[in-house]
Formats: C-alpha cells, sequence, structure tokens
C-alpha cells in the first residue's frame, strides 16, 4: 500500500535490520527497541490488523513468529520472549516480540516509555545473531 | 500436568466462563480481567510456553486466537483487541486477548494493576455473548 511504512520496508524503499524473510513474511528489528533483540514480524501482504489477516496465512505467520522467538531465546540468551500485538502504532499487521530480562526495568508488562539507544553498528550485530540462530 | 491451575480448568476440576472450546483449545474469560471481555486462550496439552507448542499446532492455536479475537470485537463493540503473550503468570502456555476502548484508562499498552471488578452474572453474560459471536 502507499505511504504505508512497512509496505515500503518490505519493498526495501526504507532499509531495516533484517532477521527473517521468506516469501511471505518478513521480521526486523524494531527502530525503537525496548530491548536488545526487539523484533517486528510483518506478513508481506498489507492487512490492518492482525485479525484481519486470512485464515490461510494466519497459521504460517505464527508458525515464523515462533520460529523467530526461539531464535531469539537463544540469540539473546533468555528464557522469556514475550509477543505484543497491539495494532495502533503503525497500521500494517505487526507482532512485537520482546526478549525479556532480569531487572531489565520494565516491571511485570512492558515500560512502553523505555526505550533503548543502540548504536547502528550494535543493532546490525544482533540481528546477525539472531538470523543466523533460526533453526 | 498434575497441579496446573489451567489443567485443573480442562479437566472441568475448576469452573471457568467458558468462551471457545475444542478438542485441542480452550478460552475462557480472565477472572482477573483488564476490561469486560478479556479472554484467555490455551492449548489442552499442557506446555510451559507459547513458544513450546509443537509446529504442527502453533497454526492451528492462532487460527483459534484470531477467531475469537475477531468474535470479542464484535460483542464487545470495539476495532482493537490487543494480544499479550507473557508466561511467567501460570505455567501452562496462553495468550490474553484484552479489548480495548477509548478512554478505558489503560494508556498505551496496558496498566497491569487495572483490574475490573465484574459481577459472576455479567462474566457469564459476556462469556455467552462472546462465544455466541464466534464465526
Amino acid at each position: 500500500m502507499d505511504n504505508c511504512l512497512f509496505c515500503k520496508i518490505i519493498k526495501k524503499e526504507i532499509p531495516c535490520h533484517l532477521v527473517y524473510e521468506d516469501d511471505d513474511f518478513l521480521g526486523f528489528l524494531d527502530i525503537r527497541p525496548k530491548n536488545p533483540g526487539h523484533t517486528m514480524i510483518i506478513p508481506k501482504n498489507h492487512y490492518r490488523y492482525v485479525w484481519d489477516v486470512e485464515d490461510k496465512e494466519i497459521g504460517e505467520y505464527y508458525k515464523v513468529v515462533k520460529k523467530v522467538a526461539n531464535a531469539i531465546k537463544k540469540a539473546q540468551e533468555t528464557d522469556l520472549v514475550i509477543s505484543i500485538v497491539l495494532g495502533e502504532e503503525v497500521p500494517h499487521a505487526h507482532i512485537h516480540l520482546i526478549p525479556r530480562f532480569p531487572n531489565d526495568g520494565h516491571g511485570i508488562l512492558l515500560d512502553v516509555m523505555l526505550n533503548r539507544t543502540i548504536a547502528p553498528e550494535e543493532m546490525k550485530k544482533i540481528a546477525e545473531k539472531i538470523k543466523d540462530t533460526i533453526e
């Protein structure tokens, strides 16, 4: 869709720190990470909300989400990767995967005001590590 | 699994406000709802985390989640149903579906301290309304 930020990332018009890509889905690091390894998974087809994704795609979508979640666990060395589906931030279906760490300052759920500043070269390393860990 | 709260709900040893049931998954109202219609979806097989659910089940799991999310949207009259996967609350894989409403007091994500007090007869009505709305 024109003027959709995530559609532009899919079309490589806007760069991203790529974590996963197949014919139907894309995973990349959130540029405002809540923790190192915070990843977004999106369908390449444009849907407004995750719950709009067609039945034939939603199962495959979450197989990818599971695969990337387990890679983040390994790459970022944590047992806990949380998933959040909101929908109001960008009007293209997306799922957040956020690794949690002991005493990471986020509390029980997540402190939405707490963003990490991570240098681009470090983001690149994190993305590559997760990418290489995907089974 | 013995002593697992959710396994007991599955075995009907502990009652719940049922929203959805098939051979493999169960949906019921959270007893500490963040908003009216807050539903939990769990697999009947015992897994520790959502990301442990086997590949052959994860796709079906999220087809159910999508189906219930869209029913909550209709039954609770909102465009926005958020999904949260944490994992530390109960050690059995579970997915929260929470309808959001304008000015519901939860902020951008969710105020984890904000629980609604909803009378059992009202909970029953909400569960039945969502159940009847599932397509």
